[in-house]
């Protein structure tokens, strides 16, 4: 497997190999309308295709394309080049983008299977697919595509939201199979008890729904409290909101050092809540958190969740894997299996996963997390993030199908519920229309790389790898000299995944205030604030805010030598954010030319930035 | 303009030119990558494009990518020949196809104008496109693509449930804004008044949030009904669920012989509600019914929305023209105004909208609804439906831009709050990650066609006419001769928009079983069921159900020479449903060749069906 023959190439080395698939796939599909019916004959005559007015609009739409082309290559982002280390963004997997085009031609709707024969089974089996990729049973589990990570969250917050309301829809629709349970009891039923239950009365499955939170909202406000830790993406708030929980409901857990939820805090809310005969809807966890990249302490939740439940204390557990989820493909062997940790680096040197054999990763933390993801009820994973896939390919996955029927929906025109069809997706997801484009690129690339170590596990070795070598470089480099002036870098923590925060200050700076602005200049002159194309250097940033990280920016804080008083008064620390998604920059030769192109740039950035205060 | 050069074509008379494109489109893309700073090297070496595993991984490549075309090839619906005349699909415009891939190449992300510079502000103006399109003020108004028309729907729900309970968070945390109003008052306010309401107090407007729906799902509880007709697409289902509303609350009104809201039904059922101090949450009209393509009487509505307004009631109407939204184009002139009944067909005449100069349609019901649309607090409207936009491509537009504050979130990596960026879509919205590949391909389609009669007015018209020259076939025809059998057909109703249902009947049958057995036979023979690249001419079905549609069906179902005993006993009927959106069968020669094909097709596949049975 040799990972950049599946690239366009920074610098479009593989161009012609794309452009003749491209042309080639595109006469496949030529050629197959014309050879439905071969004897239908021609609707655009050739005297048309010679007439006056046919000729102004062909004219016309040639011109609007060459200003779309213009236009996104003034404005884009170069995603290709090593010089991009920004948001979780790189080129894409060719022969994904190649098998989107070739689905777009038959633009199939993957909203049910008569909208698209051939791409709602291709997204069955990347269903399959991605429950295997996190040890969930492809016969038990099931998985769909989603339009992004956010969806899928809600999609998540819609199951654990109407399972965890069916107890209640039971007691008042076959009391007789929760007789002896108390309202408490009835709202810490675990997924697999409830689900076990609605097998016991298959033919109550519709009447019970009608008293579940599907059509009754005061059960909503029954349900309890849904926790997260600080570092949740955004759409968790939004999810709270959409899916009538309300974010007065929504508790934020403190995080540690690691910028992983704290189990002992979480603990201590879970407890808390339970004195107060509160239920616990849900609690999530980040793998790979958008800002920071960390990994949370899933194993750990899965034993607290466990202990629980010893004591009849249950909740859903979601992973939101949406950026961090294909990193599981680099803990797994061809059979699937999870490779033993001290077996890791001698299968990492067969499959040569890394360049840098010595690479300090992962730690024994972040394998522990990735080892117990299967066992969370469900999970949302982004091929368009680290699957390499372009926009839009969310995904999630449940760890037992039999959840789908307490969400499930039937339209007359689109699903023949009495007739066996093979696949049927839109009765059993939050979205409607699909394309089934979506589904062709995630299946071809799926199909070229199995999601293990011997495929994928090496796009994420390498982007790893990236994010180590940039780490190591701001560590071990310290200090920028920039005119008269010493700029630090300080590193914010290793890695645990492939991206990198960090701060510069002037030598001797203690202001806070006077950092965050010098960081935030930075981030100007290496953003869409400058005009990209022409940029050597593009990074993203971001901001810690007391409101949502508490004191955890501390650390840094004081590391960097600035007092927590400046932290007391000010408490907002802006940081430098570079994801290293790019699969080149493990290379120690790459790495060493764009390191220098780095350093260049950094010097050249800052001389203009202290000359311009 | 002559839209029949902006399609690939229905036997590919347009390869040459979409080729060229394509071509030219992806090596714009290639050398832009290598012109991005020209100076750094090569990553992918000449001797590693040699080597075996280059080669071994291209060769899986080319291998994964012909099963992939082949899979397409062998099951895919043929949506590009006028045989396909089932579900809204037809081909889709060539210059968004191509507008598509090529913003696949740069692969933005329009969840923030960091991700994506150039197609964020496409996206904005494909907004104010639509804007204009529905006749509101596109400096007011607001719009955005969304995933597909059921989570437009579902933002409509989120704008509606949050902007409602508003006046009850006021209340709260600004009381002497309202102090004289009643909790009934509060809740019936317009959403006019509420925004002007907020805009007197925009310090307090997150403080205000807290206290709304968004925050405490209490209120939620609070906000009445939602009403919508009975032929409401299902995702008003799953909206009344998953944003909280509860199925309980969703109302469906009956609807008249014509398949449109019966605005007496809904009336009676306001009536009611106020008259029990219910609160109307909500009003949902349809154009372009999923089932029938009818168009709700949305003027009515309005007349009903202002006349209880008097009487200080007040509910958000919304409208879902997730598929009828286009035709509003077939309305407007070219400065966009709303053209005179009177001077239709002399317009229509002038831009040469219909071939038939003495066609029946538009009705002045139709007219009227398509006018009223400027007045509905928001819309839904779909690219990727009417708009011949390959998929996916929702879109939602609202009358009044200061709503979007009522539902706005904020991340610190995506947003910058403080800082002054062009546009901003992902605070905004309900999805997270959007390719900006789907707003290049709406865009491109866009400038190339104006949103008026001069542009995509011509494309609804000759699907329009398309519908109404199989209409009147059909209506015409009225009869088949099968063997010994004769094979009737009945189409439901003059056509509102471009679909077409009818029903097949063996002449003297009164048993309506055996009818939609009949029916159900021949949407299997001409459907997937049936290997549909060798078939003769497919179509979709839909059944009306007593528990939707109650008793509205009996008008045809009478029609036919059905009893109303066999309707009160089986509660179901079959029919087959055929939407004519391929471009071409407007024209009377490929009409005529086509038409002839079809009654070939239906003599056959009823000749095997009698066979069988």
């Amino acid at each position: 497997m040799d990972i950049n023959s599946l690239f366009l190439g920074a610098k479009s080395e593989n161009d012609e190999i794309f452009s003749k698939e491209l042309v080639k796939l595109f006469y496949d599909h030529a050629q197959w309308r014309k050879n439905f019916h071969p004897e239908d004959p021609d609707i655009i005559s050739k005297s048309e295709l010679s007439s006056n007015e046919y000729i102004k609009t062909t004219n016309k739409m040639e011109t609007v394309l060459n200003e779309l082309s213009s236009k996104l290559r003034a404005k884009m982002m170069p995603w290709h080049s090593p010089r991009y280390i920004g948001h979780m963004n790189s080129e894409t997997l060719m022969p994904a983008t190649l098998g989107y085009f070739a689905g777009m031609l038959y633009n199939g709707n993957n909203i049910a299977y008569e909208g698209a024969p051939a791409t709602t089974v291709l997204e069955v089996e990347v269903g399959q697919d991605l429950c295997k990729l996190m040890g969930y049973e492809p016969e038990i589990g099931w998985g769909h595509l989603t339009p992004d990570g956010s969806t899928a969250n809600y999609e998540a917050v819609w199951y654990m939201r109407n399972i965890k309301s069916i107890p209640l829809a039971i007691k008042e629709v076959v009391p007789e199979l929760v007789k002896e349970k108390t309202q408490w009891e009835l709202l810490n039923m675990s997924v697999d008890e409830i689900m076990d239950l609605l097998d016991k009365v298959p033919d109550k499955l519709d009447d019970i729904k009608k008293y579940s939170s599907r059509n009754d909202n005061t059960k909503v406000t029954m349900l309890g409290k849904l926790i997260v830790p600080e570092t949740k993406h955004y759409s968790w708030l939004k999810a709270a909101d959409i899916l009538g929980i309300g974010l007065d409901n929504l508790i934020t857990i403190e995080i540690d050092d690691k910028f992983r939820m704290n189990i002992d805090k979480l603990k201590e809310v879970i407890d808390n809540l339970v004195d107060k005969k509160i239920p616990i809807l849900g609690v999530v966890s980040v793998v790979g958190t958008t800002e920071e990249g960390a990994v949370d302490y899933v194993d750990k939740v899965i034993n607290l969740k466990d202990e629980y439940s010893q004591n009849g204390i249950n909740f859903y557990y979601h992973i939101d894997a949406a950026y961090g989820g294909y990193g599981r493909a680099i803990f797994l062997d061809e059979d699937y299996k999870f490779i033993p940790y001290e077996n890791l680096h001698d299968v990492y040197n067969k499959y040569n996963v890394f360049k840098n054999k010595d690479i300090d990763w992962p730690s024994k933390e972040v394998y522990n997390a990735y080892e117990s993801m299967s066992k969370a009820d469900s999970i949302t994973v982004d091929p368009h993030k680290m699957g390499y896939i372009p926009y839009k390919a969310g995904g999630i996955v449940i760890k037992d199908k039999r959840m789908k029927n307490t969400i499930s929906y039937f339209a007359n025109y689109a699903f023949q519920k009495d007739t066996k069809i093979p696949d049927l997706l839109g009765a059993f997801i939050l979205e409607g229309s699909k394309a089934g484009a979506a589904a062709a690129a995630v299946w071809t690339a799926h199909r070229i790389m199995d999601l293990n170590v011997s495929g994928y596990g090496q796009l994420i070795g390498a982007s790893v790898e990236g994010a180590y070598n940039l780490y190591n470089k701001l560590q071990n480099r310290k200090e920028y000299i920039v005119n008269e002036s010493i700029v630090e870098v300080h590193p914010l923590c290793k890695p645990d995944f492939n991206m990198v925060d960090y701060v510069f200050n002037i030598k001797g700076n203690t202001d806070l205030v006077k950092m965050n602005k010098l960081n935030f200049d930075f981030y100007k002159k290496s953003s869409y604030f400058t005009t990209s194309y022409i940029n050597d250097l593009i990074v993203s940033h971001t901001e810690f805010d007391y409101s949502d990280y508490k004191d955890s920016p501390l650390e840094i804080i004081r590391r960097i030598g600035i007092s927590k008083d400046q932290w007391d008064n000010v408490h907002k620390l802006v940081l430098i954010r570079s994801c290293t998604v790019t699969p080149y920059l493990n290379d120690p030769e790459v790495f060493k030319y764009y390191s220098e192109e780095f350093d260049k740039a950094i010097v050249s950035k800052f001389s203009e930035i202290l000359k311009e205060n």
